[in-house]
């Protein structure tokens, strides 16, 4: 970490501030600059908040050098992790796993058809929203308990293991028996309390980046989750908020390589979310394939115009199979199985 | 709702659309335009999200024209919301409320001596963290349970009614119990199952708004609370995430009109987190007194370059003290009382 | 173009509203909603500015329904437009082309080895910044007018047309003359002085997205160029500005199946500048492609430890002649030349 | 400047950068880390590009200790700049300036009336928009030369001396011959060609921030203009772009204070634009007073219902009477004379 000084500070202050930083525990070396006084903290920052140092008022600048995470971190952990769930291989290069099903789960029929529908055309794990996370109270709020109910029918169908998304920590015991992978939600990605308990489970967890999130507090949220003991984490980039308006949101493909690069963890990319615009599924998907995404997590639906929730971005099945093709005949010449 | 549908769209399928949405009980308008045609939904669309109309190809736009929001909104309650706590009359114009204290609770001597000072300086309210979300699972998350008791210690001491932050639905009971008014963070603003834990509560609730929440979807937040049956919301402004680095984050004024255009409900500025850096408290507290915010929610410790976490934002007793000075000085031209 | 009233407006102030808008010369037709009044108006609203309605006390929202732009528009122009310089052949769905080159240009031996290189490894176009738009008034600002004699050696040597950017209308004479291609800047998006002259240019124009332009703002340049008679626009994605800090800007590519579906026109993908990190070239260059672009415009150094300025994104001719076998390789099954 | 060095760089390539920088005239200083080689650089580092050194491979991250302005900054320059114009002494903490006037210059009777009206409501300066910067090239584009002569007859009138934006640095001249204060908008803050040439210009210039614009490369911008020699720079706050879309900007006030920090310079507001909605104006401007700005520059009709663009914003001269009052009420008890 390294920390600059206001050009005005006296020898003296300097000196208070480097006895503070050694009472943490740390060395310093101090580098005298044209202007002001840069400090060099060496040893183990982790546990130090950039904002305690800024609390001084001698303090200008603060940059940390060293990552926060660290069981998150390719740096201590350069072999890539992969998540083994059914059939799916989450994080080998080798292959690229497809998440599929509906925005919510509404009933049997239609729950157990698109599931068949997703695995006939190629999709590992089914997902369902049975809690679902709306912007108005006024809204369809999910089947719930009944929605888990009907996603385990569909999985005693086809085989298919269950994604979905859990919203609170008393369900944590429930999720752990019935689903088999664990989804938090963008608004949830710094829902701490969540995390912590997500951390004691055995079942891996689905971790969607926040709508303004970082890269590095994404990281750190599944940082939270590991260091609970739960180190089958699979993060999912679904965009980000920014001023454009075009589409709902912005689908950060950049962050594809850079988990890569500062994470050993996997990554997929939730296309329908993003752009909320069905049209724009297969390009973003095809995209993301391109630029080293370990998977997609998709919606499709067997009768979008009716869909209670989120439709406008769902595919129909034969949307979806066609997406399926053109994703393993791009694979072909990246060396990726589909 | 306003629904344009694409240049495209044959006779046909316009006639498909509006039977669809009459079947959801609206009544519905036509307007042919030069390019497109034009549906004007006519009836109680608060139930309809835009995004399950947007799933049908041949619609290219939604506009909602009628606000989500109900109880929350101005429209339906056109007298501004008063919520009374101890002295303190959180939405009445003519007083501005003053909460304060130390970010994190800290110790017994620490949390009396804040609250005895910023209550000497003119504060009605005492703030302090037990639980604190913390962006690393290896920070300090608080006294937790143990920081409620050090509270109601220094509200034994002072008189001062308790503001602190929840985290889990899970210590709602507790929080009924022990504290004055409950803050939900930036990060849980649409944690909606805390948010419908807490719509059942009695005590006020403190909102803020989250670092990427338009207004439109913190007043839904505020919503969900009201819904359940607790109408004593307290928005809280601590600012949005932006390009700007210079600042933590951009505290958004303008939100204070727009609140108070849009909502009856009382909505205090929190001047410490967004900016990060201790000398613009004061400037951005008589900013918000002088756009119409109903109070401050300010960080003030009484050793800050010791704070365990923070500490960069908070006022040490005399800062504080100045401010209250300016703020009760710039109200009396005002007509507001400080 | 739809407008909606304040819910409390009287008959009155409606009836003086449509008659305002009918004397634009566009007709009204009225939509009375459960809470406010809507106005549909048909005709032609081009050449209204939704603000001048919103300066109606009784307007509470405007939306338009027909886009802005109309030579720029798909709709009006549903045939892809295709910019023919040398061999290339920007636009065509079957060829991807790519741009390559220095940032900035240095001097002879410089520009004409990397013009050498990329063509060898099959770049069609050279790039190479003579006039370098810079933060700082104390940076290096480009070679000016010997920057581009020395662009004109590097193209008698190899016969690549040339690109490169312009800044101000004085000198738009002498890029007529001298230029391949023009190529406007991001910062210069909106100079709609400079936009103005381009449109009685003859050579295509390159215009690259504003930091924090709307994909319809962008569009609304391309018309100012469009409407002076230029129509050989090719827009350029180069990343947006969002909060996000590990990436210099995000790339949105996401932008690139909106535009065309909006526009006819061709569109490039910058991957140096967007990433500001060497390494997220290939990676984003890959997913431009897969996601549709016309091709990308490249930052390639023969000597990237010296460059003078933005040598972080440039790669060098062994990491762009990789680049450009991966580009062949992919496009092979997605039937694309490169 | 500080640059942190990939964990796994060896020794000699540490060396080489080092020598590399030396090279720059600079000294260096090591602080060997936990994880990684940090280098502090000593000496004049305005004249580098951090880009330049992320350029090179084992460079992983570049913070900038020292500021990388100087005219404008006030480290170096520890006295406030005031810029006297007419009675106005705009950076004199004691006065409080106001411009006043249309959006646009529509005719002789609309421009002299609305100059005595502002006047006689307390203005010192007449602004007023001749070359309009507009979205959409089928918009009014302002009366331009015609519209100057207007200016000039309504300061004839008054004495007001007038305010109004170049878009051109072709016509640098005639502004410097007509006009009192030269604006440069939004989106011109980054043309460095205009920036340049009004660096020459004797006629102090109003630097509106850029949408997207950090506090750093405003102050950027600024340092452009007194680098060629013309030290008379008022910045201008009006608005950033961020996701909320109640607000057409997001108004930084935090950017005031932040400001006056770091530079010398003036700095107004511009309520008008930000907001996009007239009744925020009032608001906005005595939050502009309260948080330290040097002025406002606002928008002013006599006919707001039928002004030509941009009414949205604009106050009548019977609010902006009130709003004067309001602010001449509230400068009493902070010693502000407006």
């Amino acid at each position: 970490m390294v920390v600059c000084l206001n050009p005005k500070t006296t020898k003296e202050d300097v000196d208070k501030i480097i006895s503070y930083i050694k009472d943490m525990g740390l060395d310093v070396q101090v580098t005298e600059g044209q202007q002001s006084t840069i400090l060099g903290l060496i040893g183990d920052t982790s546990k130090i908040d950039p904002n305690t140092l800024m609390m001084n008022v001698h303090v200008d600048k603060v940059m940390r050098v060293a990552e926060p995470f660290k069981k998150a971190s390719r740096t201590f952990n350069p072999v890539d992790t992969v998540v083994k769930v059914g059939n799916a291989e989450i994080g080998n290069r080798k292959k690229f796993t497809v998440i599929a099903g509906p925005c919510s789960v509404e009933n049997h029929d239609q729950i157990v058809e698109v599931a068949e529908s997703v695995k006939n055309s190629g999709a590992t794990l089914l997902r369902g929203g049975a809690f679902k996370p709306r912007t108005s109270p006024y809204s369809f709020q999910g089947l719930e308990l009944e929605g888990l109910e009907l996603l385990k029918e569909a999985k005693a169908n086809t085989g298919l293991p269950i994604v979905t998304e859990i919203m609170s920590p008393k369900m944590v015991e429930k999720f752990e028996s019935d689903v088999d992978i664990i989804q938090v939600g963008a608004r949830n990605m710094q829902n701490f309390d969540l995390l912590k308990e997500l951390g004691k489970a055995s079942k891996p967890i689905l971790l969607k980046r926040g709508l303004s999130a970082t890269i590095e507090e994404w990281l750190m949220s599944a940082e939270y989750i590991m260091a609970g003991g739960n180190e089958n984490v699979i993060l999912c980039e679904r965009g980000i908020r920014t001023f454009e308006t075009y589409t709902r949101n912005t689908l950060d493909l950049s962050a594809i390589p850079a988990v890569k690069k500062l994470s050993h963890l996997p990554v997929v990319v939730d296309p329908s979310h993003s752009a909320g615009r069905r049209w724009m599924v297969e390009p973003l998907s095809l995209a993301a394939m391109a630029i080293g995404a370990d998977g997609l997590i998709v919606e499709v639906h067997n009768c979008p115009e009716k869909a209670l929730c989120d439709g406008a971005q769902s595919l129909d099945p034969k949307q979806f199979d066609d997406l399926m093709t053109k994703l393993r005949n791009m694979g072909k010449n990246l060396g990726i199985e589909v």
